[in-house]
């Protein structure tokens, strides 16, 4: 691209470098942001060049936080004993949502996968063990992703877990809600058939 | 969403004001950038926040530029005398990349659209005809959109332009380069027909 100026050139670099923005969408977002007003653009700059001092990982979970100590872990009506092991932070916003969920997290940062060289030690599974070792959990709930890095990861927890003495489970696997049965893959009807549960008349909390 | 951080929150919806980004982009965005190093941050903040003071627009023909006069308009290899009126910037990057125009250009920032409630007073007209009233230019290229809005503005400005003694052309409208006949609109394919052109061997300038 023939950019006349060298600050939008610039400018377009650094939202080129954003996952799923190309040159052609940086463009475009700079083009909007010179229409606007001086003092919005002051607010957004400002805003994007607070984020590494003003926002830290909570210290319990590694969940993002304002504070040493995230809004979850420090909610009084929480069981700290439950503790849900989640690959990134959207997960727990996403298990949050569903409202269904009344224990805390722990926030892993990725899932082992050896195709990207992400190994157990570049995780925060030792922070896990620890928490477990302080007796802080009495079931660990398995929430990772459905993929083969997922699976691997569980698996490897498991591995580590089985010697405390707790609970550990997984999120159930089966037909979506709201799916129609011959859309489904095998693999998942497959799974649903074998792991059936007991017929329940309000199976989600209100 | 139930972003557990404010700063987080707020930036968010700084990204998804942005045209074409909704807020869980943003969110995906945002985590991307917590994972980058600090000065990277600041130099991203930091040429954001210089857009409104260091990028102005051209006093010739609206094109964005580092300096008063752009970097097109102070070539003196450009012919002068033609000038092409384009909508947008991003369109002079367009024509710049075919490497076949060597005129200069007039940026309207924009189309006559009553819809969007665009009249021709929103647009930089005036400062095209004084261009023309200032003896400036011997041919006017109209290269908007090949939209019902860019055609309004064609004929617009053409009717405003014809009390000059210039020669206003416009953009040749045919089936594109590398498309099967078959697949081109009526439209098109019938306007290409009307205005057929003597066959020539080599028809791009090397």
């Amino acid at each position: 691209m023939n950019i006349s100026s060298r600050h939008v050139e610039e400018l377009v670099d650094h939202f080129a470098s954003l996952p799923g923005i190309g040159r052609k969408t940086a463009l475009r977002l700079v083009l909007n942001l010179l229409k606007r007003k001086e003092e919005e653009i002051e607010l957004f700059s400002k805003s994007l060049g607070n984020i590494k001092s003003k926002i830290c990982s909570c210290k319990n979970c590694g969940n993002i936080s304002d504070t040493e100590i995230c809004s979850i872990c420090v909610q009084p009506s929480r069981n700290k004993k439950i503790i849900c092991v989640v690959e990134d932070i959207r997960d727990i916003m996403a298990i949050e949502n569903t409202q269904q969920f009344f224990g805390v997290y722990h926030v892993l940062g990725g899932v082992i996968s050896p195709m990207e060289g992400i190994g157990p030690n570049d995780l925060n599974i030792t922070s896990l063990i620890d928490r477990v070792k302080n007796g802080e959990a009495d079931e660990i709930i398995l929430a990772l992703n459905a993929t083969m890095e997922g699976d691997t990861t569980n698996f490897y927890l498991f591995r580590k877990l089985s010697e405390f003495s707790l609970t550990i489970t997984t999120l159930s696997r089966g037909v979506s809600v709201g799916t129609e049965l011959h859309y489904t893959d095998e693999l998942t009807l497959g799974r649903s058939i074998v792991n059936r549960t007991p017929f329940d008349m309000e199976p989600v909390r209100k």
